[in-house]
């Protein structure tokens, strides 16, 4: 972009950010140093604060400040449901619906045998025996409905079922508003299929 | 997305980039801090360099960490051509064709009324003065075609021909490899009048 290697590195860096390529880069670097340097100041400062203070709660692996998460703390939770999804931002989804009362884990990934993700880098041992620690009653997978987050659901179901418990699986259907004209084929099938 | 405030700043400060909603943002904030802190110290380091360090040529305002930039003080150039463009993304592209050894001056910007950006915060009249200086022989504008980059082209021509001096414009025309057939109109249009 210029014979500057501040500017490069900038580039450089911005890319390692999903989905921003070598001209998004650019663009960014250019609007924080000519419209926005307060803007690159306070990316440097929240890039550094969250990389000191956040890790991930000891019970429910979501990102948190505190050994464990507000979730987690909170004693007006259900114990007795243990809610599995794959990210944060899959928690906050379920959370705004204000249906369920119980608790998480966060996965935070898929099982991604291609881009080497196995059961392991999931934690899902640490599932396993949170779920048979006698509190949870009830496992529900809330993981996508995606070919990753249905493996990933598989492999967590036919876990729990060796250890002698059956977990629930959230309903696949139709998108409440949908018209059923313009909903995938497969949605509507699946959506007889589970019938109530 | 969660209970810690870190995370939120750094998802508030990441929508600060040009193009990154909210999705976007939580879904980089996910990625550095799940799969990339080094990335996430990496780019914090270089925003604080970048800030610092890189401010704007005093001759031709592009992007440098020097008072003056390799370009401009490259004695190989020609000092009698002078090429006006919007960024040093456009500058970079008109050096990559090898066919320009003149020098630049690069607006950082373009004419945008409705965005406030007018002929002041451009630096127009250095600008002019350049031109005037007795060393520029032929001042080529080659500013974006798009209707702000022509409304600028158009502003910097007529003040240079109130001071007698008569600028180029980059032709308009086919782009080279295309096929008319997928050409629009306008840009035909364009070619048949700039016809050579
Ligand atoms: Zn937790
Ligand atoms: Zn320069």
């Amino acid at each position: 972009m210029s014979d500057t290697n501040a500017l490069d590195a900038l580039i450089q860096a911005l890319r390692r950010l999903p989905g921003v390529g070598v001209k998004s880069a650019q663009r960014m670097a250019f609007h924080l140093l000519q419209h926005d340097r307060p803007g690159a100041q306070l990316l440097a400062q929240a890039l550094h604060e969250a990389s000191a203070h956040v890790h991930h709660c000891e019970r429910c692996h979501t990102f948190t400040e505190a050994q464990v998460c507000a979730t987690c703390e909170d004693v007006r939770r259900d114990r007795s449901q243990l809610c599995v999804v794959e990210t944060p931002a899959d928690q906050s989804a379920m959370e705004r619906t204000g249906a369920y009362k119980g608790l998480y884990f966060v996965l935070m990934g898929k099982l991604s045998p291609l881009d080497g993700v196995g059961p392991n880098d999931l934690g899902l041992k640490k599932l396993f025996e949170r779920a048979c620690d006698g509190v949870v009653q009830e496992v529900i997978l809330a993981t996508n409905f995606t070919a990753e987050g249905e493996a990933t659901a598989y492999v967590i179901a036919e876990g729990l079922k060796t250890r002698g418990l059956r977990p629930t699986r959230l309903a696949r259907g139709v998108p409440v508003g949908s018209e059923l004209e313009y909903v995938d084929l497969g949605t509507i099938a699946h959506a007889l299929v589970d019938r109530r």
